[in-house]
């Protein structure tokens, strides 16, 4: 069994038409290991898997109940507490799965800590603490002294007594490989056993689900369990990947978890994905401990209807899952934020510079992380390469481990290095990065130590650094994409943070042995605190994860969360404007729009600009030398004829016209309504046999009892249907399917039908377009 | 010349139908003013004055201007440098509006500094200096003591050399009386001869503006100069009334004035309205020096078409706005907030309780406010009270300014009352309301002080509060809604800030005297510092700021931007929510959407939603004995027929059809279109008489010359109107019209056209709908 994980479809083109049969069919393999795993969500049974809804439908049905329920309300007690209850339980669902993504994201956090630490060695006082932890009670006073602790053992040391020298060194190595190989290859079996949805970021599929597809199953408890054990594996493993994406991921199934409870959302796929945009951002705000931030990052990048009663309870979900996890307090600082920092020197408009040209290496590197990973994948898809996901993941993880170790700053976890990275250099840091040369005969207070010139310490790290920063490049190409769960935040950021410390080091640097150089003269005297490296680590992170996702207000906002300070929200916006440029210049689209376009999800993006002169006609189908279009007339149509006519098409639904002659369009009607009406009518109605004429009108004739019994279907038909006349221009039947979230529109000049356009003859059309013409929607 | 401020309208029904000469002909008497002073913008002329727009035809009409531009730009070099600037032309528009509103609110700030404190006294050593100002170079240690500084004189020890005694008292407190009296008599005097729509907070109508409505003049460069003037005036009379709503009108009427610079933006009415959803975003900003909020402001309360590329941009003008004014350093402390607070305490669990009593004092305040305010404003509207606009402003006035100089909470500035309630007691802070009794023996670090007893100026200061409380209440009714700039902003907190101080100190006093009570015991031991008043203000602020305006996350954003620290986030969260669910039980809207609907201005609120079972066939025109639908026909109708039909009907367009008997709908023409053609035709096209056929088809007979010869028009004809069958639900239809933006929308059946409904009939059909079943919309 070949496990297909976000690669559902071909193409595009595979979507075409009406079509219902060819995805389904296609995915019969993964369709029957995810019927077995994961029931599928009780009574919905309006869509069938892979198929779009309509959200116009969705809504009207949800006012349909709830004017029940209120009419209902009226009539006792108990129905008005009912009412209230029903009236309440969005806020329910937002508490538990602020209250469950918190716990998770807590737990999460631990296990991974003390995996990681278990690569290198073990606490002998008590197995399950983490190198931070079984040393917390040491009080040594610089970081360096307090972690070589007795009670933590490295493996080498525990094995064979020595703790130093080559032999311990090996020792440690190839532990540290095995591990790290263990670590994935259970994770890699797990995905691909248990939960073949459980890998990747998910955020591609999240978006494409809340724009409106049903993906059965990828959302649900399998899912969730697998991809949290996961997560703490391929995390722990050393892999160049974050927990960031896949925390979004796992608070949607939360989402999901929750909405079961009340038939409000269950049963109804608008109302649940309002449940599930809420979700993301509890998500994000647990990853990066920023609830605001999460807020405007599933405002911003994953949802697709945000109606403003939704960011009013995202932003509760989102507080709530923030502070769950504090009281949980994974990183022992009681801090609600990932890397916390706290600077102490202003920055100068000079600056601007360096960081600007952040903004471009961030620009630059998303643009080529997106097209390198692109093309992987690509490859993956299409080769052989993708039919053996295990040792692929087995190959990355060994090659990872074995070139990660020399450095020690690929050695440890990311977030780990993120933050130090971030850290500006205090009295007490005894780290590499912090080895400037001190003047003996200068006290100064602990928060504004003046620029130094650099140790060995620091150009030792330079050279380090430099060689990480390659390294992470090259690997996190090859790894985003595995059949394992995967964020590419962290490795981003790290990414950036590298490029800026080292940039940040050599500014500071140069401002300390040339301050009499006319940029420095006027803001950099000697001896004083000018230039704070790790305000250039973190405006390097916020250029090249903008370069990669193209968020703007969130990543701001993330980033502002994290310092709590607005200080410093000119240079981080100059380099994510910056890197959006860039990036935006060689192609619009972000990894999570090319990983939804190379697996041909039907993803209508709100932010593409449709700017072409094409009209409804040129869309509609039938096309000239096409059959015309299946309809079926409202009054003499047989049970017959519509069975032949379900028979030879896969259309999800027919047109109904008065007359063939006419076309005069009165409805449209669903093929499932239509099998299942007629099943039904065949079954239970007496006289209704093949020859039996279908009414769709209001009023049937009365025919003798000997005669075949007219079949009334009208309670099944739409009669309101959506129209566009034939000369209404692409732009605005785009608009108009994005807006309403519509599934179909009939296509009608002087009331007559002349055809039909689904979601994905727009996205077909849209897409068409695009490579005919691309520079066109360059400058919007 | 009577001004008649926010209220053009008598109801909704005076917007009745397709109806274009009502409101304009009612508006004549301002209209004529406005003509006058404001130019129209150039070349619009595709809107008249007080019409809708049609989101649609603005969208498409940008994209074929886009289209031609980018067609262009591969020309030649220059017409590529062209579509460079037109695509960064809307950055350079939000720069330039952050640039102008940030200096703006930096002047108004110390503008009004200055003028508050003119009415108290003078600086001798330089005039134009405000009492801070003044005594800046003082090297008293206590608040009250510097302020005492030889340089800064009250009046009557200027006048009569007397700084003491009944006389002086008398005397200053007259001249108090005076000075505020000629502010706020130039205020009103200033709006009513230059610009009558300069008066009150602006936001409702801007709310309406940016919803697709045409209001021309009101954000004009009159307008601009003449709110800012008077805005100044009105605060500095001591009325009680904020700057912050006026702000974001000024910041309005920046954007608009910017856009004129730019044809992208001036000639396009949807283009226009984007910048201004970013102009109000840095009105906020610089209003509380919150730039996250103020987006969020913007996204949740004012703006209706809002898409993600706004966001980016809103966020900028924000930035740029705050980094202006704080670049202006009003406040004299280089902080970029309006009242900057820092607490030393954590919160406990059980003050969640009066937290959230403070929540439901909020609601019950802002339900309190708006229905006595909204009667106040409607008796003005229609009695003989509206005919007087400057003598209620003298004598609004004259009482504010008797009943507000005896007691020191109301005598100052609205935002120094809030900034003092808002702080912690400090060590050298020297204000009534932190005079408790020290333990001589105690000896403290500066920023953590325990809980101490009241001492008596505290409880002279809780009368003098409760005093200023009621007065605030009262009067802020009569005062927001009269003809001069005014905000609701800071009296509604000043309000919740006073009972919140209240409450805060009764808790710390119990806390302190009963610190053996249950409640107190888990947390408060004697000699700590447990409770910390001055969130309680905060917290009373937000929760009476939410119940007025219902804002939610934007109002919580903001107060986080104020402390700067996620900790207080769950308190002012508890309260605001409360707060809303209180209001909201008593009436779903806010004090601006109130505003809109005593105003009859047409705004189809995003939020309200729509549960009612009617059908378009219900709310369509022609009602059943109405006469029918006046239609043309493509090919039958002459010159003469269109222009009696012009002349007899009032309506803003007219259907075609193919003929009368089948009555198949093609295409829609704007009667503004269809006189200018038939003018045009007339005079220049040869043959063109009253007998001519007037053709909508895509070719015309060529007759003789001798006949009268046809008059071809499909050129003007709108081919694709939007439609929607008769049953379709009216919810649907509501949604269409707000998500779409569209002016009008047929109706028809099986092709055939049955009548049109237009936004005013929605807007029509919602209040009626509204008014007979109230209920049904309260659990949403």
């Amino acid at each position: 069994l070949d496990i297909s994980c976000s690669v559902l479809f071909d193409n595009v083109s595979s979507l075409s038409g009406v079509s219902s049969a060819t995805p389904t069919e296609e995915m019969n393999g993964a369709g029957n290991l995810m019927d077995f795993l994961d029931e599928p969500f009780p009574d919905v049974g309006t869509y069938e898997d892979f198929h779009t809804i309509d959200w116009l439908r969705e809504k009207s049905r949800d006012t349909d109940r709830h004017r029940k329920i209120t009419s209902k309300s009226k009539e006792s007690i108990w129905e008005l507490i009912k009412s209230l209850l029903d009236a309440w339980s969005g806020w329910v669902v937002m508490l538990l799965i602020g209250l469950l993504s918190g716990t998770l994201a807590g737990v999460i956090d631990l296990a991974v800590d003390w995996m990681t630490d278990l690569k290198e060695g073990v606490c002998l006082s008590a197995f399950w603490y983490s190198h931070e932890q079984c040393c917390w009670t040491s009080n040594e006073t610089t970081f360096d002294d307090r972690d070589k602790c007795p009670q933590w053992q490295k493996w080498a040391e525990l094995m064979t007594g020595h703790a130093e020298g080559a032999g311990a060194y090996v020792l440690n190595y190839f532990l540290y490989i095995l591990w790290a190989l263990l670590f994935s290859f259970l994770a890699v079996s797990l995905v691909r056993v248990f939960a073949p949805y459980a890998c990747g970021s998910g955020i591609p599929e999240i978006k494409t689900i809340l724009s409106g597809f049903i993906i059965r199953g990828y959302l649900g408890k399998w899912t969730l369990l697998i991809k949290t054990v996961t997560l703490v594996l391929a995390v722990s493993s050393g892999l160049s990947l974050g927990k960031e994406g896949p925390l979004v991921h796992v608070a949607c199934c939360c989402g999901n978890l929750f909405c079961s409870l009340f038939s409000k959302y269950s049963k109804n796929e608008g109302k649940r994905r309002e449940v599930l945009s809420a979700a993301a951002a509890a998500g994000v705000s647990v990853a990066f401990g920023a609830p605001i931030g999460g807020v405007l990052f599933s405002l911003e990048e994953v949802s697709y209807y945000f109606p403003l009663k939704t960011l009013w309870r995202s932003f509760f979900a989102a507080l709530v899952a923030a502070f769950t996890l504090r009281s949980i307090n994974p990183f022992g600082n009681s801090r609600l934020v990932l890397f916390y920092v706290e600077y102490h020197t202003p920055w100068y408009m000079a600056e601007l510079v360096p960081f600007i040209l952040l903004g471009v290496f961030g620009g630059l590197w998303g643009t080529l992380f997106i097209r390198a990973n692109i093309a992987w994948c690509r490859r993956r898809k299409t080769t052989q390469l993708g039919k053996y996901p295990v040792l692929e993941v087995i190959a990355i993880t060994g090659i990872t481990a074995v070139l990660a170790y020399p450095n020690p700053y690929t050695r440890r976890s990311t977030s780990e290095l993120i933050s130090e990275l971030f850290n500006d250099c205090g009295a007490l840091e005894s780290s590499q990065l912090c080895d400037y040369i001190n003047n003996p005969n200068m006290s100064r207070p602990v928060d504004d130590i003046p620029d130094r010139p650099a140790g060995p310490g620091v150009y030792n790290a330079l050279w380090q650094l430099a060689l990480a920063l390659v390294f992470k490049i090259v690997i996190t190409i090859f790894t985003f994409g595995m059949k394992i769960p995967s964020g590419l935040f962290i490795p981003s950021m790290a990414v950036g943070a590298i490029a800026g410390r080292i940039v940040g080091i050599a500014v500071e640097q140069m401002a300390y042995h040339h301050h009499d150089w006319i940029i420095f003269k006027n803001w950099c005297r000697p001896g004083a605190d000018c230039v704070t490296p790790g305000l250039y680590a973190m405006v390097g992170a916020a250029a090249c994860l903008g370069g990669v996702t193209r968020m703007t207000v969130s990543l701001v906002v993330i980033m502002f969360e994290l310092t709590g300070g607005l200080e410093y929200i000119v240079p981080l916006m100059a380099a994510a404007v910056t890197s959006k440029w860039v990036a935006d210049a060689f192609g619009k689209e972000g990894i999570y729009e090319s990983h939804i376009q190379l697996n041909g999800y039907p993803y209508l993006d709100v932010r593409d600009e449709f700017t072409h002169r094409t009209l409804a006609t040129d869309v509609m189908r039938p096309r000239r030398n096409d059959p015309p279009l299946a309809v079926l007339t409202q009054d003499t149509t047989t049970v017959e004829d519509v069975e032949t006519l379900i028979k030879d098409t896969d259309y999800n639904g027919f047109p109904v016209v008065v007359s063939r002659e006419s076309e005069r369009l009165i409805g449209f009607v669903q093929r499932r309504d239509l099998t299942l009406a007629i099943k039904n009518a065949r079954q239970k109605q007496d006289g209704v046999v093949s020859s039996s004429v279908v009414y769709f009108t209001e009023d049937a004739p009365q025919l003798p009892a000997s005669n075949p019994q007219p079949l009334k279907l009208r309670r099944i038909l739409n009669l309101s249907p959506f129209t566009v006349t034939d000369h209404t221009p692409m732009e605005t039947v785009v608009d108009i399917f994005r807006k309403l979230g519509l599934r179909q529109c009939l296509v009608t000049r002087s009331g007559r039908l002349l055809g039909i356009i689904t979601k994905k003859d727009v996205l077909r059309h849209m897409a068409q377009m695009m490579n005919q013409d691309p520079e066109s929607i360059m400058f919007n």
